[in-house]
């Protein structure tokens, strides 16, 4: 059969509808939505209402394993597509909405389950609907001393973030690489378990992350290959101390200086956590409006941003956070050597504020004290709002080498451009060992749809700019998706062919998140070029 | 065509002939090899001379990516097999030598350029060529600060032991996990960058491990997906001090508190190194034959070893390495937490030997000492010779969580199995964050068949025996590798016949090192499921 393109043919269709009556008959009536609420809600909700492109014709919420296999094989059998998610809170990505129209959202909230929390070997084990809201209240609820990483905004799904290689600020915020052993439903209904977890009862499971032949993990995420119904992640046990840093410059001009003093750091771990670096823009936005301190037209101008600055205590134009953990003589040194590498940098403050991991109060906490203790919160949502009414984003993520050359590379880039479309810059680094991501967000209210559209364009803009520079994304909004894979061109876009191949074998009908990443299978392919 | 199935048949076959005629147009006469002398070299050379199981009717030595790729493509038109090693030197695994009869062994060896050292950001890439111990010294002779993880034996192939998931005992010895961009070429010759690679002069390359979509480097390693022809590996840069730590046990009886011990220090990396325990047997062989130590016929007895360590300085019945490095006072501080957190074990001695990174004298090091900052040495090898004669092992590596249960559990299967069967239990546990690989070798004379053969037999029980425990292994020679795939079951193998999907997507031939970790192509998978 052939598959409806348009989301409300779909609706209209007798396929289709014959197809919902069978998802009904497996997980329930009650959880398969075509009310047009629903849809919405697990639609892109930070576009504009009047934007229908990625709304879905319908949302299943399966609460098993069972269920998720039976819905994937009626799927496969009438050529239904899914598009998977666990919260749907890929905001500024696209949220949970399928990236092709006509795709049914399959949405894993209602499999919440926290399988295991293991403090002997510190890592607990997730079914996909579990927030980071959720298992800190569980942890903390059982009394359990162990910190799970965690991202900014607290509501999202622990296996979604981490799947979509979302990182945190803890020791294991390169989550990705802290996931160990999962399980997968594969497009043909399969149940698969990875790593050791590939022997039936294995202890090793979620404690090593390979097993016998090439591993697995990495294949379902950031992809389209298969439904992750269950994952390992690893966490720290609650430390002795904690240490939450912020470090203030005063100054843009240092920007690249800050950078190349934290570099060494980062690869030798005296820093062991994943801090950011974020303009006063960023900051100001988690406590508050723009109208809050500024009431002007257009994007506040620097010089104003430079006053705003120096009149709040405790901020920079650029504001680097980090955390130590461990026992008290390790942290006392760490921070030494840190202040040590950074002290040199004129006008530079640093401060840390060190407490015993068991007396640690959340309240005393700002965002960053919480989020570098794997405490989730939902402060930085505020960042929505920053434009004013029904707010929402678009985010723009680069890949650079940790240097402070390719720093001020991408601020010289981004900036300007971001004043120019109309918005406030508000970007930062995510610092890795060897590699920092820039993240922008363009804020605007949904309902102004120009400034929307804005945002979008702008956003393509930048791929195609800082592609032709030699950067590339880490992670796309659903519209800029083809864009994305289209600039990683090596050998004639070798990586998109590999991608095809794989998933033309694992998905041969092509129903599971048709376009998700750039991939499309065959029977999209052609369809998909032409759109380019 | 179809493909000639034995060695011997292959080299009478005129078609194959008429293969390495193309072989030799491409890579040059000199480099198609198919004398008996080389063609031993390239097979299982801890095997006796007598098994021709394992030996290939050719060996090719390509010395560039265009070459192995012009290789590749001769034999998907052709129907040859390819088994590509980068040095060959997987020893104790079937070394350089190919799973099926009939294969041709493509060695990597002339591809030895140090392509890149880079000291800003702490990494290199290297051509599958290039051994540890050509590393070492191109970074001595150019004065670079930068260490690089390395096993006990230094000529093995960078590349080749990394990607066997092989282990090292540096802050980066789960080298799997310290590898960063790969290019590999494909079965149908196609040339594949990875991760931010997949963009043309992307500086990320070897910065950030994942591009945009999923990750897939991991899908050649332990694998016959691809063949490897760069890879970028994390390094350390020269730490400020270095200590390299010694800890004894003078009792058998204390292993499992020695591993409960460890554990939480392995987990929050106040050990922030790959530490090993092993056997008083496994330290002396590293320095003598047994019959320096031992003359009688059979395993040396128990009470007779307990004599021997209490005769030695500095040796106990179980022995632990652990390093640490970084600025003085981080690393007084680790040391001062270790031994605080060992000292309640009964008998135990903890040692360490700080020195400045950039004083170090090799010479003044022993092997644990020398591994343990990158400097690759050979000294192991050694532990071959311990029965005499030419030399040879086998090893049998499991994995286990780590704790004392598990460790008292394998060791309580693995020794007697192993005495009973005539050989000296040498073993040891290289220990990750959570888990631990309990490595056994089988030490033989090569030229005493019989036990050779029972050395094989044993690890054939063992994978048995201790998969029916739920432990699997990380690794395995060539006559286990079916045995092995085999004992990871979970719903019906569904591991397995994954793999079997995407060998056949990504090789449809079958060309590429079939049966390789016992995934097989379409081809000859009935033939390997009847020989089961």
């Amino acid at each position: 059969m052939t598959i409806t393109h348009s989301t409300e043919d779909a609706l209209a269709d007798s396929a289709f509808q014959a197809a919902l009556e069978e998802f009904r008959a497996v997980i329930g009536a009650e959880n398969v939505h075509t009310d047009p609420e629903t849809r919405r809600e697990y639609s892109d909700t930070y576009s504009p209402k009047e934007w229908t492109e990625y709304l879905p014709p319908a949302v299943l919420q399966p609460a098993t394993v069972e269920e998720v296999q039976a819905v994937v094989r009626i799927a496969n059998r009438l050529g239904i597509e899914l598009w998977a998610n666990s919260q749907g809170r890929n905001n500024g990505y696209g949220g949970s909405a399928p990236r092709h129209a006509g795709t049914v959202v399959v949405n894993l909230r209602r499999m919440n389950r926290v399988l295991e929390v293991n403090e002997e070997f510190s890592y607990v084990v997730v079914e996909p609907g579990v927030s980071f809201n959720d298992l800190y209240d569980y942890t903390q609820a059982n009394g359990h001393r162990i910190w799970v990483d965690c991202p900014d905004i607290g509501w999202g799904s622990v296996v979604g973030n981490s799947l979509e290689h979302g990182f945190g600020y803890t020791v294991n915020g390169d989550r990705a690489n802290s996931v160990c052993g999962i399980e997968v439903v594969l497009p043909n209904g399969e149940l698969l378990r990875t790593g050791m977890g590939a022997m039936t009862d294995n202890p090793s499971w979620h404690l090593s992350k390979r097993g016998f032949g090439p591993m697995v993990d990495s294949l379902f995420m950031q992809s389209n290959f298969g439904i992750v119904t269950k994952m390992g992640l690893w966490c720290m046990p609650e430390p002795e101390f904690y240490l939450t840093g912020w470090v203030t410059i005063d100054d843009d001009e240092q920007l690249p200086d800050l950078l190349e003093a934290v570099r060494p750091l980062m690869i030798d771990r005296t820093i062991p956590n994943y801090p950011s670096v974020f303009t006063a823009s960023g900051a100001l936005a988690v406590v508050g409006k723009r109208t809050d301190f500024y009431d002007g037209e257009g994007p506040i101008p620097f010089e104003i941003s430079k006053a705003i600055v120096s009149s709040i205590p405790n901020l920079g134009m650029w504001n680097l956070r980090f955390a130590l953990y461990g026992r008290e003589n390790v942290v006392d040194a760490q921070f030494e050597n840190i202040t040590r590498a950074l002290e040199h940098i004129p006008g530079i403050n640093i401060t840390g504020t060190k407490m015993r991991g068991d007396e640690i109060d959340p309240e005393s906490l700002d965002q960053s004290g919480k989020v570098q203790a794997g405490i989730p919160d939902m402060q930085l949502l505020n960042t929505s709002s920053w434009a004013g009414g029904e707010g929402g984003h678009i985010g723009f993520s680069t890949v650079l080498p940790l240097t402070g050359r390719d720093g001020r590379t991408i601020t010289d880039l981004v900036r300007p451009a971001s004043e120019q479309a109309g918005f406030d810059y508000i970007g930062g680094f995510l610092l890795r060992e060897r590699s920092m991501m820039h993240v922008t967000l363009m804020v605007y209210d949904t309902a102004d749809e120009p400034a929307a559209a804005r945002a979008r364009d702008l956003c393509g803009e930048l791929v195609a700019t800082s592609a032709a520079m030699g950067y590339g994304e880490y992670r796309a909004h659903l519209s800029n998706m083809d864009n994305v894979q289209d600039t990683f061109d090596f050998n004639d876009h070798a990586m998109r062919r590999f991608y095809e191949t794989l998933k033309d074998a694992i998905d041969p009908e092509g129903i599971l998140a048709p376009g998700k990443q750039g991939i499309w299978p065959r029977r999209l392919r052609e369809e998909a070029r032409e759109r380019a």
